[in-house]
């Protein structure tokens, strides 16, 4: 099956676990669904399973469900982060946030619901390999709590003096360094090899997505532009100038590509970060200077 | 060591877990430690270790894991719940509720990291019986979020229809069901023969929760009372009248204990059901009318 087709089977697969019965409020159970479904590109369990692959891919069932509890994991993310009290974003992937859509108490519930869904489907996928599903529920808390996971990230807004380099790995590289950590894991590799690979992958997304945020690119972000400045939140833009932070992004990619661990899978795995980067590089208008 | 003294311990070594170190950021850190200490009676785990020690307790360290990660989620529901979107609590057990002291952005992240903590948690101390660790996982799961633990049951109360039995199980009832199976798991034994102590005591907690919200006593709640009238929330009192709902608290309570499983340690256990319910049967003032 095409990944693409693994993933969004397994998250309808864990929405129908998350949101199933009588049992449950309805409107959570839709805002659940609302949340997680139409995704945006899947780009993290994209990222899991292609490692997956790389590595052997000898547990498929269980790599689809780290993918989709990543996934899950993000989606809560999002939520919370558009909630007033951070972004207050009206918009997200092109409709109504689901505070806007839900009101704040579901949408706090959302975000809450869908990062201990992302466990559970973990746990329940993990029955044929015990030890497995544990190294995955470490290595998704490490990337998703504290003290440096994406809570920690957010965590760093809310400081007078800011860590940036554990800020930006922990807001935008957490998740990455889960992705191709999870991947390994899930294929029974040691995960450890795989740590730099999502490292770059997730700094040159951030790089990738403050240049989108400064280029006015609403339609590609699907949410507000211009936020960075407008939070005066620590980003490349201001650190290199536009066409600097599109050379540090080409940098960072070609390392990226070059830091992937020996496997069968190498090749197409370098293919695919290479792929991304086509789309990642933006178009400069003219006119604009570095 | 006495319960309480390997809960605190428990707790303690989970807050290192989660807060340690220069790269989380500071404020959040002290934020998840303001949730979780000082506690309140810690009745949660203490159950679960009760359980655990009636099945013979043969891990204890998984045990003790079991009991802080169920404390953990409690408080996080604590954190949420107050928040301005849902109860609005300046105070929560005798001092000001996170958001109060922290701001919104903390409190909602201070939710979020204690809940992934508990999973984590759960997850490094089940290094030496993978197979219980995830089963912990999964009942911790099903009993905070979606369908049926307490993310469901806060869900409810966005709901113009409310399944009444399914909100009490999942609002009040999920963490006492959690403490019983769970205290049972990390021993090793099977928890189905566990749930219905838990959903009694749960059942029994929710009946004494609304005596007292209803009998105004704010001290021993440690936070506002009055709550339920004021949010027209469904509750025992407005069902049976003052009397009648103490007569149901202490049906409910000789219930909990005859349904106790067979077990090495199940005198102890029905003594300690017994004391908590000697605290929970309150006095009633003279003049309060059935």
């Amino acid at each position: 099956m095409a990944l693409d087709a693994r993933i969004e089977t397994a998250i309808a697969a864990a929405l129908r676990l998350g949101g199933g019965g009588a049992e449950a409020p309805p409107r959570l159970a839709a805002a659940l669904e609302y949340a997680v479904t139409p995704g945006g590109a899947r780009i993290r369990p994209t990222i899991l399973l292609s490692v997956a692959r790389a590595c052997g891919d000898d547990r498929p069932a269980l790599a689809d469900a780290a993918a989709a509890a990543l996934e899950l994991i993000h989606c809560a993310s999002l939520v919370h982060d558009d909630l007033p009290c951070f972004d207050d974003a009206e918009t997200r992937r092109g409709k109504a946030s689901v505070h806007r859509a839900y009101g704040q108490p579901l949408a706090v519930l959302t975000g809450d619901s869908l990062i201990v869904l992302g466990f559970e489907v973990l746990a329940r996928a993990a029955e044929a390999d015990p030890r497995r599903g544990l190294g995955l529920v470490r290595t998704l808390a490490a990337c998703t709590g504290m003290p440096g996971g994406i809570c920690a990230g957010q965590g760093w807004e809310s400081e007078a003096q800011v860590n940036l380099s554990a800020y930006h790995r922990a807001k935008t590289g957490a998740l990455f360094v889960a992705a191709t950590q999870m991947g390994a894991l899930a294929a029974g590799q040691d995960p450890e090899p795989w740590e730099d690979l999502g490292a770059r992958i997730g700094e040159a997304f951030q790089v990738a997505d403050d240049l989108r945020d400064a280029l006015g690119d609403e339609r590609s972000l699907g949410k507000p532009a211009g936020q960075d400045a407008a939070h005066a939140r620590p980003n490349a833009i201001a650190e290199y100038g536009v066409l600097g932070a599109v050379r540090r992004l080409q940098d960072i990619l070609g390392g990226a590509i070059s830091s992937i661990p020996h496997c069968p899978g190498e090749a197409a795995l370098a293919a695919l970060v290479q792929r991304y980067a086509e789309r990642m590089v933006p178009v400069i208008p003219a006119g604009v200077q570095g």
